[in-house]
């Protein structure tokens, strides 16, 4: 470009992957780029057209702002750039393969090392991929900290030139946060997925006693191949409906801590809090044990012990039960029902689904959908236990059937929603959401206007 | 931060979540953050690290833009204020919760509190959570209006380094909708669902009529539990299959509509362009019809009654009919693939999958595949009715079938739509839709070249 | 407004869908916009509310950035007007209706028109719709391109208001690859596309052969209704597998070639890089058909021909089959997860979700989880299998079944991938993609620290 001697300049020390790839966006975007390099003849080939290559020292001068895209292991080549780099922008893009692995933060380091610069660690977030497609939707988002606050409002106006929404999330001491964010695996799915595991492993052996070994030592009969599908099946359904019990506790449970506290401006205990930030991935690991539950349901009738039983019964005759007919068939339709409904609730939980809606919304499909999912799903069940709560037989060595273990919690968070949404308890609660405080009134005046500031 | 003072403030009244959430925001973005408090010293431990808190008055001299994060019914703390708040813009963030609760929307009655200020309505829409968490996809877009232009270019600039993109609706007139935002339900979606409620009301009693109630009459035979999937297995696909007619119906109507006028310079009539925009809805909610249908469909072998019927058939010798195979089987595979193409209509209608694709890709999907689908649905139920079309046992008290009526609207769509793609009718199309306009050469020859302005 | 001379004034050509939605928007984010028009009086009442309409010479000289929202073929009305558009910048927001419909870009064609002002591409990837409801993820993005770099920054000023993130592609000869990309019509599914749908005709005809014609041939019997179902039912697992396979081997071999090289600073060949690319188009094809194959399977005990063999198989007395149970359940059972997996796969290569995981996060699931899922599939086909491979009748005609032939690839795969993750073989792959040379310390001293440039 003839006339990039008008354009502001930024300078990039770094030839790999991520250091092409921005150099490319900020010429995109209408920066003049420099490419700091050792050997700025023989590196040129690769880099993108419209950007200069310079010696380390002389990019360095050219530019106010430097990104470093070098790995941390290199940094001590800037050791004898001091001089050049004083008062300038650098700007640390690393991110390190495990956490913990340094003694301090790759940022620090670099401050530690060129103390007359100005470092900002940021963009260390993005791929070399995302930055070569531009920003999309969670990723559009840049986190930056240092301690200069005028080194990091260049970098903000940078990253909105770019087509990034840079948030300040303040001195260069959170830089080590910002380095283990790329790092995380699912930390918030950790505490539902070790729920589902313990629950799943536990119901299983707890069915594998009552099912087989039960008729494996009373009767010697040998139905271990039952694991494969028949107990699946039910450790897939109990798992779900607990789990999506469990996803509506936390709030009935909030509601009933602020009816008893008389006011919402005071915090819930961590727990509950923690809890509750979990509850759409509960949500979802319920769903996917429903849709195992679902698929399990549905090759029953091509199972070649059911064939071999179909076979089997042709010379007895029954006489047609209309109320086992009604029965199943509510069965199996409020499952389909429940099912359809808890499908519905794992769309709108995809981010731009939820993100389309407005909050009014959001919270009318996941709480009165979500509930109504949750009386459906558990109708369900108690229509599948049916009469045999009452039959003794069903007791096999004094243990309940694992249905019934399951209907314990969504009946009671179901019975605490219905207290929740009876007219009187509804007022109040709506009431202290709105900032009513029980009491304020007369113990406490000045805390009355709890919104004015 | 100890160089605060070279940064621009700004001011935020209200330290309630939406207050603080908001300014938190304001600091990561840059700005130097005034809380305005009536109790100064008293409320600042809450507030977000780095923030300044004054009194009121002092808060509102210090920033030149001032955000209003307060319930109206405490607005009238402001009118003591109305010196210091003299020429400032006041950014009304309020909300209501439910629709006209007042006489005038917010933003107007604190213009009428304090007059001096520029109010400009705007941020509304966005929860105190989606300020916390940044801008994403369908909530980027802020909408603010006001009857100053400096004043809507100032919170303009704002909204810009905060990561959304603000759009100017016009004067402050416009508030009470913007203030209706968040508070709507599904506005798009309630005309389809009424329908499809309708739809589903009226073929439920009339297949009870004609099945359950025409046995009970003429054969005295209680066959009621089939109420719960038989009939809902047939209510379910009846439905499915109108609405999805009534999602392609309106683009065939608008084309011939077209074609007669000769020109697509004329408006639709307002029900049509209603019934345009309301395609998505009408299409989403028919394919949670054919889901319930899949899944009745799928239950149906293990069901009692099926079971039941299984044990009794046993003694009869029927001869292998080679057609009854060819038919049933073709009219499960071609569900299937409707079905398929169908899942596949509504992937791409999510949001995330549509923005990705560019316009030609889905209008080729909507539009082609969409017909290929109604193409599909449409022969699987020809193929379930296959020759019961002239046996007359089929019409029980005179009255067709279910799956009979339902076949008369999608019958119509692709015939007309057949019309549309033969040579000469698409070619008369394309040209309208290219700017052509019938007649336009001769009688008025000013209108010949529409597109140049 | 009353105000409008204080504000930046843009000027728009074109008073179609296309120009009202572009000037409604620049004034919703605050700009003054000037139409310029033949006939500024009648056409007036169409546009936008606050808009001025001027003739085109007059509104030309009012603003400095003109949109030229008009179709190419109405270009000659500028040349006139070259006297007013000297030094103003152009923006071309034009398509075309098919690729290579015009020798030259209808940019390059404007400028060759009004060789006096400055063109700039852009902004024609966005519909009008898009454009009037706001940007959002995927076509937040614009491209512009063009010769003078002020003229290009002016255009990225404006598309930073409006919401959009733009980027300079180069100069003004990149405008016909601008305007082919709206015509694109799913570039990267096409080969993918072609795979499934070559491996489906020849695995339908191979099957065809060795199931209905050999019937036919060998015992007279006519079963070819067994097409519709049946046939179906073994093409799309057979494809889905493959396809699976397909999906993953290309990253194996990727390794392979690192590890042959010892450097991960290579090129992969040009037919490597092309497969890598369309991965995620092979793996959602093959979730498809592997949502087929679960439909087909599911409606088995519905199908006539069952229901026909069912009432058959009354007299016949058969041992129950310990072995049989067991095999049969764990195919049914490693299917279902297997396909539980799949479809988690799809849903994490949603935009909006796999934008919201870190990139460890979607390397994960995409590959962990992604091999997981292919294991599964192929231990469910090799049960399928179970104890027939070794019997001679299973070989009709001397060719090996359907089942057998899919199993070759994913077993390849399956069996390099485990070399792969082998602990030796593991490190070494480790530290070349952490940019370890193998020889690179002996033979080539400068190229030792690949990473600093």
């Amino acid at each position: 470009m003839d006339n990039s001697e008008e354009l502001e300049r930024v300078c990039v020390f770094g030839t790999g992957d991520l250091g092409r790839s921005l150099g490319l966006r900020l010429l995109q975007a209408g920066y003049g780029v420099v490419f700091g390099s050792r050997r700025p003849h023989s590196s040129s080939s690769l880099l993108p057209h419209g950007a200069q290559v310079l010696g380390h020292a002389a990019a360095a001068q050219s530019a106010h702002l430097i990104f470093i895209a070098v790995q941390r292991e290199h940094y001590d080549f800037l050791v004898p750039l001091a001089n050049q780099l004083k008062g300038k922008v650098l700007v640390d893009l690393s991110n390190n393969l495990k956490k913990n692995q340094y003694p301090e933060a790759n940022a620090e380091y670099l401050q530690s090392l060129v103390p007359g610069a100005e470092v900002v660690k940021g963009f260390n977030t993005l791929s070399a991929w995302s930055l070569q497609n531009g920003p999309s939707d969670a990723n559009r988002q840049v986190y930056i900290c240092g301690e200069s606050v005028e080194a990091k409002q260049a970098v903000i106006a940078v990253a909105i030139k770019l087509g990034f929404s840079a948030l300040d999330r303040g001195f260069l001491s959170v830089a080590r946060e910002l380095e283990d964010f790329p790092l995380q695996l699912f930390p918030q799915w950790r505490l539902p997925l070790r729920i589902a595991i313990g629950l799943s492993a536990a119901f299983f052996f707890y069915l594998l006693i009552r099912d087989i070994i039960y008729a494996y030592v009373t009767q010697s009969k040998d139905i271990s191949f039952r694991i494969m599908v028949s107990l699946a099946n039910k450790v897939c359904p109990i798992v779900s409906l607990i789990m999506l019990s469990l996803c509506y506790l936390p709030g009935v449970l909030a509601s009933f801590l602020q009816l008893y506290r008389g006011t919402k401006y005071r915090r819930f205990p961590d727990w509950l809090d923690r809890w509750m930030l979990c509850r759409k991935q509960l949500g979802l690991l319920a769903l996917g044990f429903a849709f195992l539950h679902v698929l399990y349901t549905l090759i029953i009738p091509i199972r070649y012990y059911v064939w071999f039983k179909a076979t089997e019964r042709t010379n007895r005759t029954t006489q047609f039960d209309m109320t086992t007919a009604w029965r199943g068939d509510s069965y199996l339709s409020l499952g389909i029902l429940g099912f359809g409904l808890y499908v519905l609730l794992g769309i709108t939980s995809l981010p731009s689904v939820s993100n389309a809606l407005s909050w009014r919304e959001f919270s009318f499909i996941q709480s009165k959908l979500g509930h109504l999912t949750l009386l459906l799903c558990t109708a369900h069940t108690y229509l599948y236990g049916w009469n045999r709560f009452l039959s003794s037989s069903t007791y096999k060595w004094y243990t309940p059937p694992g249905y019934m273990l399951c209907l314990v919690l969504p009946s009671v968070v179901l019975l605490l929603k219905l207290l929740l949404i009876t007219p009187c308890v509804d007022r109040t609660i709506t009431r202290i959401r709105q900032g009513w405080e029980r009491g304020a009134d007369q113990r406490n005046p000045k805390d009355s206007q709890p919104l004015i500031p």
